[in-house]
């Protein structure tokens, strides 16, 4: 395999972004960073910005596939609305490229990556450093939450062998190793 | 006044579309239909056709800007966020030509057409007729949707006195003047 993945968090304050590259079994990050959107109060603006700064990831960095992170309940139908418009100008700016899409939600992402479904948003980061063998990431939860999905999606294409988290180095091997980590 | 607003009527099975040319007072039809989505079964084709569409309509006829017809209220939070993406795919066709949008609540645009917010789609569809002054429209209530939203824009910027429904020619004045019209 070698592809390039972009993973994108959807939100209507952040979206979360990471880019990816896999050769063969060898995982690497290429970028990865939040579109900040609460700084914009025009709901139309945040929109603009989200499928500008998609568009310009896209045609930098020329991913292959892109990975959604897609909750798909919500509180009201209000703020799903609104979380549908904001998926959706990040997908137009996939789909303008021809870019392949892929869903999955939260859940499935969580235990992709750790084993666990209900494990937290600093457990993912946490098991994502071991998983890609860096020190740090940057202290930043929606792009360390797109990056968890675009792996998620590395895992899901290159099927169940490729799964860390389900082999020997589950996400309870991890906790059991470095209690220390776990906040 | 010199304008060309495109009317959008955003669904996930039809969307409907409208170009209106607003020269001073006179208004004309440049061009109204849908885009038929029920024929792709794939989400995402679905999501890019919208996208894909309205771009060219963008590209091809220039809007100053975009009117949207959109619902703030939906029956559950799954089509609500399918909605939204709609909405979000055909909104980033216009935001990525920096298009300035507009939205009405459906209630809205029949009351700046027909004078009435509970009036009919036929009964929209046969207002919009004597307001364009044209002897018919094509039988899609969708993109009739689409243009009496462009109408309704063209209303709103140009102000109350040029919103004939609330004139002498309203909706009920209309409809005692043509009551084999009503369907």
């Amino acid at each position: 395999m070698d592809k390039i993945i972009l993973g994108i968090d959807p939100g209507t304050n952040f979206m979360g972004y990471a880019l990816i590259h896999v050769k063969k079994t060898d995982v690497s990050i290429i970028t990865l960073g939040i579109i900040d959107l609460e700084k914009y109060s025009d709901h139309y603006l945040k929109l603009q910005k989200i499928f500008k700064r998609v568009l310009s990831l896209v045609d930098e960095f020329h991913p292959d596939e892109m990975a959604l992170e897609a909750p798909f309940f919500g509180k009201n139908v209000q703020s799903m609305l609104k979380l549908g418009r904001a998926q959706g100008v990040a997908m137009a700016a996939g789909l303008s490229r021809d870019l392949p899409i892929t869903e999955y939600a939260p859940r499935k992402v969580k235990m992709a990556i750790t084993g666990a479904g209900t494990a937290t948003k600093e457990q993912v980061a946490a098991m994502l450093l071991k998983l890609l063998n860096v020190n740090e990431l940057p202290n930043l939860l929606d792009a360390t939450d797109a990056l968890a999905v675009a792996l998620c999606h590395y895992y899901q294409i290159s099927g169940p062998l490729n799964n860390i988290a389900k082999g020997s180095n589950s996400w309870k091997d991890f906790i059991s190793k470095n209690p220390n980590r776990i906040s």
